[in-house]
């Protein structure tokens, strides 16, 4: 699928092939700016963080001139020949874009622990800057691994300009930005108002969706600004957790085997923060994943999983929804399965939990457990 | 499988078929005792637990005579209609056993949310009174679900008698004894020393499997001891962990949809429950179990799930082995993926995680993730 959206603020892109993928897609972005700019950046929170994490974490607070970012490949668990790829990487980005190595930002995804083919990498990045072009398309496409389809957000009348594209697929559990997206805007904020902005959105967004409840090495969301465009903060707030929600959005839609989308609302929660807690247990439970796979109305498994993180969840006062139609209220089993079932058995539906502590509340976007999820995770390494 | 043991202190039991199963297999299960028997419980923390644990549980510290168990039914999240259900199986319970309603124990398994048809348990006891037997082996087929074996253990050459019984498969985490299971002693200890010896077993085993990382509504484990022989507490409680751990591992092996044993051995840990976490993440990782299926050594998956619960890991004190093979050290891949894969490719092997914190130690029993599962589990509510 092609995409017609352009980068704002004059920045250019390119997406090529450099080899790492064996099939010869495109695997290898980059972006370069004509003069540095202020950026945000929101990381996985696990341990056993990427190489390119830790060299972005580091860069924190000042100025950027390019992005590289490969796909196919996650240099995680890599060591310090992982480290000195990423150097590498960033040192030859720097001679295509004329800047200093600490002022380009680096992502990966891809497999964990193999060796990163860094001279492939910087071997194809002059053919990379050769190709920079305003339009989005080809550097959206060179990020993707098993997304089928590219994830493009753009915004921008009356406002700041902000365009974002993401990958997703697997390994994806809402604790921060949860897979790599790349937003850019024209906006002028600097970077801690950039940060400020970027982690009110990511927490709302891509914080609140779960594919397989399993965390990645390299989640990473970056924002760059341009300059150009005053901003009111909070209106710019806004725009931004709208496109961190659509782009979150169509990471679930394009699940690795996943065939539905699940708004998981939970309501009367405690605060907003256990009601996200309850969201995340019944995203991540594989039997209820599974039930959604058959559209089979399996309530049960919803409420087993908010009893599990939630020791004093009163079932008397919880109210378990299928699309419109209760199936637990008032402590008991309610309403009709067969019609949960034909809501269950559309592409994309709702349930609604009301669990009665509280004022908090909060959507929880997941996906169906399929066998094919099973089958394109259990081959591959060897 | 037919089974030949036979329950310890004179103490009979039957299996008949209720009617619950529309395939008319066995499906209720009753206990009956000469005279009140000490007797302890743990039961599952989840906060929708089961009409039969909310009974169980108030009856704690009081003598009982009799246990009712049924398959193809929870009576989970079922409402005051479950309570009433539990009160009128106990109550048919007492009148064949001659004993009060409070000196019955009553326990249930199978789809959550659906009315307990009470009616036929109770019309179906007199005919398991009539067919009691001191030989385990209907009682032990009456609790299963989609289990494909009984599962027994037995012990007792020169210290108390000790037999036990459960059932597993899925919905299945650890956290307390995660599936039901029935332990009978002729050991003469009261019921303070019979929990304190439970609760130390149950924590070394039952809690340290999983099947799937969902935490059941129904999961009781029962210690009836009869009271005939003299033990020593300390050697009875390593008897008694002895005798769950077999059933542990017996769960395990028979995982719904599962095929492989793995034992998540972690070391070096913070301590003991760190260890127990770790190994969790890593036996609740859906990637990882996947990857298990396909006999995969993708053991970067392993990593960051270790990574995703203890955010302070050092990867460069970390190593990981696959059976023997090391597959990470150093903060960096080693070893070989092909000789990892082969140890996979068994139908039992162990991982093992050193992650370089401190002292403790725990292994956690856990199987792989199949399509089988999620078709197994798709399905069957309309």
């Amino acid at each position: 699928v092609a995409v017609t959206v352009t980068w704002p603020g004059g920045l250019k892109s390119a997406g090529v092939a450099s080899g790492i993928k064996p099939d010869g897609a495109l695997d290898l972005g980059l972006i370069v700016a004509a003069r540095p700019l202020a950026w945000a950046g929101t990381f996985t929170k696990n341990a056993a963080a990427a190489a390119p994490v830790l060299w972005c974490r580091s860069l924190l607070g000042t100025p950027v001139r390019a992005l590289v970012v490969n796909s196919g490949n996650a240099n995680a668990c890599t060591g310090p020949g992982g480290d000195a790829a990423v150097r590498a990487v960033a040192g030859a980005a720097a001679e295509v874009a004329g800047c200093e190595p600490e002022e380009v930002l680096v992502a990966s995804t891809g497999p964990i622990g193999v060796a990163l083919p860094a001279g492939a990498i910087v071997a194809s990045l002059p053919e990379a800057a050769g190709a920079l072009t305003p339009d989005v398309d080809s550097f959206a496409r060179s990020i993707l691994t098993t997304d089928t389809r590219v994830k493009v957000t753009a915004s921008g009348s009356g406002a700041a300009s902000l365009v974002g594209v993401a990958k997703g697929a697997a390994m994806l559990a809402p604790n921060m930005a949860t897979m790599l997206a790349f937003l850019v805007t024209d906006a002028s904020l600097d970077a801690p108002a950039l940060q400020s902005a970027l982690d009110a959105a990511v927490h709302r967004t891509f914080d609140r969706i779960s594919v397989d409840a399993c965390e990645s090495t390299n989640d990473s969301v970056f924002l760059l600004a341009t300059g150009e465009t005053s901003v009111n903060e909070a209106a710019f707030t806004a725009q931004l957790e709208s496109a961190c929600s659509s782009l979150a959005e169509q990471i679930v839609r394009d699940a690795e085997g996943g065939s539905k989308l699940v708004r998981i609302s939970v309501r009367g929660a405690a605060d907003d923060d256990a009601a996200v807690a309850l969201g995340r247990a019944v995203a991540g439970s594989t039997l209820w994943r599974a039930a959604v796979h058959g559209a089979d109305p399996n309530w049960g498994r919803v409420l087993s999983a908010l009893g599990s993180v939630d020791r004093s969840l009163d079932l008397g006062r919880v109210q378990l929804s299928i699309g419109t139609e209760p199936v637990f209220a008032h402590g008991a089993p309610a309403g009709s399965l067969d019609t949960a079932a034909k809501v269950m058995a559309a592409d994309e539906f709702e349930i609604d939990c009301v669990v009665g502590e509280g004022p908090g509340a909060a959507q929880v976007l997941s996906s169906d457990l399929s066998p094919e999820y099973v089958t394109l995770n259990a081959y591959g390494t060897t």
